[in-house]
């Protein structure tokens, strides 16, 4: 039996427009990352690969992306999981920093430290912060000391693979092609540990946005095929070369 | 202990602005629908009154009316449930059809036995009639004898409360405050349950699209005040008298 795996990243969201970070900062899609969503939604309809559930993050903008791909897939009726286990890398007190501003303000070497190193998160962010989602109420069961104020891509793992483990693991052993709209670290995070890629390779991977990524996986849920494949993989290339540069602009 | 309930019908479809029977077809929300949702949801936000947990049909304007209502209110976040049993009444060999031309046709008597009779169904829809959704996968795990061809009010209390009696009420129980988005006949099947209704008066009752209407419930969840009440109360009686003349224009 193979199982089926989905992985959508969230279409353009306000702050990536403006080339803010945004890590959990609840921003919503622009008009360009709602079409693209919609247009993830069509390529699922195209290559006949159609979700029995879908996973989501906590955030608004990888809620929408799913709402709008399972709609324009004509799949808008299935079950619905959300975590905020699959919410983005938080930023820390990156949160709403302009990205060319920061790189100027610290230098290449640290700026690229915060965004691609496996293991050292940016300063933490302060609970009383203009940004800081301490006190929402969608986080209200996580205990506190689970709450981050600040994460690494090691950090992302290590919150995510229990959701990965139980949730979306129990899905796709019960046969559900599963769809798990997210984020570019989460969804990273998946990838590292699916395809069993190294600390320091991982950072150069860049999954662009809107555009499912299939695996089909073994009984294991190891993938018969590494990498998976993309369900528009000459729009992918092109697309994953332009975030490989964002924030350099 | 007091239980919260909030119900929602969906915004306008396109079949709602197009003046066609629409039941379990699956027609999308106009602009002017999903500006209503939105507007419901802001009315949520004014009032205070916060979903912890929502449950739709399986049909997608009430999907998208439950997504822009909790988006708007910041509660995109809490769980979903669905099931076709919230789903809006079958209107068997009705659906697709024109409300003015079928009046017309049939007469008026005919016509409101049709629309407002508590047990008397239009015409079985044919599985292999253009607007029949025997066969969609939504309804996959419907056992065929449980999937309606047509239903009149009587029928859709039938199928419903078995799920309001075990999923909706398990999370009034628990004490979430339980956000139902649907459609106009399975609401008011709803209601006529809640306010012990007789079956010659609920055909009455329109419940307006778009507008809250909040009952505070006991132990027993049986209401605390009968009828419940609208979040916007002039707004939800103008937008009654108006649905009551629906069709007749």
């Amino acid at each position: 039996m193979s199982h089926t795996l989905i992985l959508l990243r969230h279409g353009e969201s306000d702050w990536n427009a403006k080339n803010l970070f945004t890590g959990w900062v609840d921003v919503p899609l622009t008009e360009k990352g709602r079409g693209e969503a919609a247009r993830g939604g069509e390529l699922l309809v195209e290559s006949g690969v159609l979700p029995d559930v879908v996973h989501t993050s906590l955030l608004r903008r990888a809620i929408s992306t799913a709402h709008l791909a399972l709609d324009a897939a004509d799949r808008h009726w299935i079950p619905v999981r959300r975590s905020w286990r699959l919410n983005e890398r938080h930023y820390g007190a990156l949160q709403g920093k302009d990205k060319k501003q920061t790189l100027e303000e610290y230098g290449e070497e640290q700026f690229m430290l915060w965004r691609r190193s496996f293991d050292t998160p940016p300063p933490p962010l302060d609970d009383d912060a203009e940004f800081s989602q301490v006190g929402h109420p969608a986080y209200a069961d996580v205990p506190d000391a689970d709450l981050p104020r600040t994460e690494c891509l090691k950090d992302v793992i290590a919150r995510l693979l229990p959701y990965w483990e139980s949730e979306v693991a129990a899905d796709l052993r019960a046969g559900r092609t599963t769809l798990v709209a997210a984020h570019g670290n989460s969804l990273r995070a998946i990838v590292k540990h699916l395809d069993d890629i190294g600390d320091d390779e991982i950072a150069g991977l860049n999954i662009p946005t809107g555009m499912p990524l299939v695996y089909e996986l073994d009984d294991d849920l190891r993938p018969i095929e590494k990498g998976g494949r993309y369900l528009d993989p000459q729009a992918a290339a092109e697309a994953a070369a332009a975030v490989a540069n964002q924030g350099r602009g």
